[in-house]
């Protein structure tokens, strides 16, 4: 594994400026989590004050992702990395994008379960999605560990993840076409609900192209659009 | 306006490189509103091969996203260069990113409306997509024109479309909506149509993405989570 090498390089020859900019990565991911798990928290305690927290507060995610992403033009510009630096900060560079994107969703499903306020509650189309919301959080977390960490075959694990993620999201989408075709009279709101679904599958993505990201950066391989099997076989190939 | 300026700037100093580049950026634009054409003809003419022909050349557009990017790291590598040229650079990253996933948005409405294949016809859900469709095809359009002649105004003025774009949205997922009320039976090949002015409109997204990029490089303002009408008052402060 490259992992301990590239470790071993960060921590002797990156420089403050470099370790400064991925805590702050690691920050804006912290950020991004907390908003997923507030979204969640909304659905599983029925309290509105926890959407209504993350549909005001994602302005602090594109804050964020403005102020890394003047870091790294900064950093590309006075200091001029060589192959390994510049290779993180351009990943810096895409990982705080799909931060920044991750933000937007769970604002969206934020407001999109706020559109239950006055309703009363929160409906049971909303708890079947409970677990895998709490799946796609962890996935988000662990793809930033695995990015803390320089961690390519976590990466990779995780990224594989993406996949349960669409089989658990086809399962809830069969479970609220069933529940507008008993009751049309709730397809409006049932829609929402498709729509929040789609929102965290599209979340589940991003944190795939986190690891992606990390992959890249530790193996200096572009997989965004490789099979996953293809990627397995040449990271073994490295171990071996 | 900077505009002249930085054509100039241009022509006289950056090299061959950097013009390759920018051309590969507009040949993948070019790739990618050709996708989303394609798609809209599938529509009008239940021409099923069209989106066919999409669904499976996406790899095409990928395959420019991997090959620009590192071209991109290729220029910061050797050349190392300053403001303006860097600014360029990075923004072309940027752009490819949003057009990459224009492309993903275009194939998976051709996967979509691929699902009526066998039942004969297009739906006349998919008609009052046409043209929406158009209008942002015509957008992603503009927003490459702007990027190939560095005009801010111009992208100003595209970026704003994106509202007529959320209203359009709005007004299809009504009628779809009616639809479903209407016919319980149809809601599963509705909710494909739901989904595709989704991707739509998320193809509109990312054309404002590309314009805000074009402010970017042009103004170099950082008008990614900028109201537009602040915006509009910071350009005319420069026409001034």
């Amino acid at each position: 594994m490259t992992m301990s090498r590239l470790t071993h390089h960060i921590s002797h020859q990156f420089d403050k400026e470099l370790e400064d900019i991925r805590s702050k990565v690691l920050a804006m991911g912290g950020l991004v989590e907390e908003h997923i798990h507030k979204v969640l928290e909304c659905f599983a305690k029925a309290d509105f004050d926890e959407a209504e927290y993350v549909a005001v507060n994602d302005y602090k995610v594109n804050a964020l992702e403005v102020e890394i992403d003047d870091d790294c033009t900064e950093i590309l510009l006075r200091r001029q990395p060589a192959a390994t630096d510049l290779r993180l900060v351009l990943s810096v560079s895409k990982t705080i994008t799909d931060l920044e994107r991750i933000g937007d969703e769970a604002e969206k499903i934020a407001r999109l379960v706020l559109n239950l306020r006055g309703s009363g509650g929160i409906s049971s189309y909303y708890m079947g999605m409970l677990s895998m919301g709490h799946h796609v959080r962890r996935m988000v977390r662990a793809s930033l560990d695995a990015f803390a960490r320089m961690d390519s075959e976590a990466a990779f694990k995780i990224a594989q993840e993406d996949r349960e993620i669409d089989a658990e999201t086809d399962a809830i989408m069969r479970y609220l076409i069933t529940y507008m075709m008993e009751d049309p009279r709730s397809i409006t709101r049932v829609l929402d609900a498709v729509l929040s679904v789609r929102a965290f599958e599209r979340i589940g993505d991003h944190a795939r192209n986190i690891c992606e990201n990390v992959i890249y950066l530790v193996e200096g391989k572009d997989v965004r659009h490789v099979a996953l099997e293809q990627v397995e076989q040449e990271l073994r190939r490295d171990v071996d």
